[in-house]
Formats: C-alpha cells, structure tokens, sequence
C-alpha cells in the first residue's frame, strides 16, 4: 500500500478532484483510489473518465468495487452506497 | 448473451429498479446488468446494494465498467459519465 493514495470525491467541483488526482500520478504515485458515498458516486466516475481521457492516457481502471456503508445521523442509522475506483498505470 | 437482461437506471425511485431486477432473476435469468448515466450512477448503485443485501442473498457483483458517452442536445455535444454493474448468480 506505500504507494496508493486516496482522493475522496464530495460535492466541490469535478476539476477539483481530478487535479488532486493528476498531482498525485504526477508526484511519483503509481496508483490513486478515487473513493465516494451516496450523490457523489456519479461524481467519482466523471472524476476517474476525465483523468483517463484528458489528461493521463496511461492510466487505466484496475479496480471498481461498492459497498454498503451504516452511517449515523441525528435521525438514526441509515445504509449509503460507496464506491472505490483505482486507477493505475 | 442469451441469459442477459438488461436494466437502464433512471430518474424513478430506487425501488423500482430493484423490482424490475428481482422480477428479471424470478424469471429464470442468470444474469443482469444495471445500465445508468450522469446523475443516475449512484441510484444504479444502490439498486445493485439493494438487490444483493436485501432481495437475492445468492447474488454477486460479477463486473462493474465505466465509459464516457457523447450526447449530442440542442446545446451541441457534450460528454457523459456512464456505468454498467453486472450482478449474477
């Protein structure tokens, strides 16, 4: 894991994550996980394509995965969606 | 590609969807695969969690893709995030 790195996607602009993502590939790091929960799934994946398609052509998807995830509010437990993409050379 | 159904994820509530997959497995398939766009990758999402949590405990995320379509509206062409989720016994 010394070289993954992690970009969590929430609700600012798609550009902003994707230039957190190109500054990570470009700091040496071979492989950045793109992680979201609930709405900003869509979001993620805009992230990842637009890595791959405008800014870093040897970068592949190596992984998607989702899952279920119990999140605690003032109004109990609820389930969210998440996803995780890792992308690669 | 015979067994293979395929359910295209929208703006309607998430339970519809799901029913619609349910109702696809009960009918004997092997197979189906969660189509979605934009905004509508995250209910796709949870329509997959929905499904496998909740409905058909036999059932598994078997692949997962993601692509960039092109739309073209009267405003020209733009680009759009899209997702496949194939969940199988």
């Amino acid at each position: 894991m010394e070289n993954d790195d992690v970009v969590y996607v929430g609700n600012k602009p798609v550009m902003n994550y994707v230039l957190a993502v190109v500054t990570q590939f470009n700091s040496g790091t071979n492989k950045v996980t793109i992680k979201a929960r609930g709405r900003a799934i869509s979001r993620a994946v805009d992230v990842a394509e637009v890595v791959r398609n405008r800014f870093l052509d040897n970068v592949e998807v190596k992984d998607i995965l989702i899952s279920t995830e119990k999140v605690t509010s003032d109004r109990g437990e609820t389930n969210v969606s998440a996803m995780e993409i890792t992308i690669g050379k």
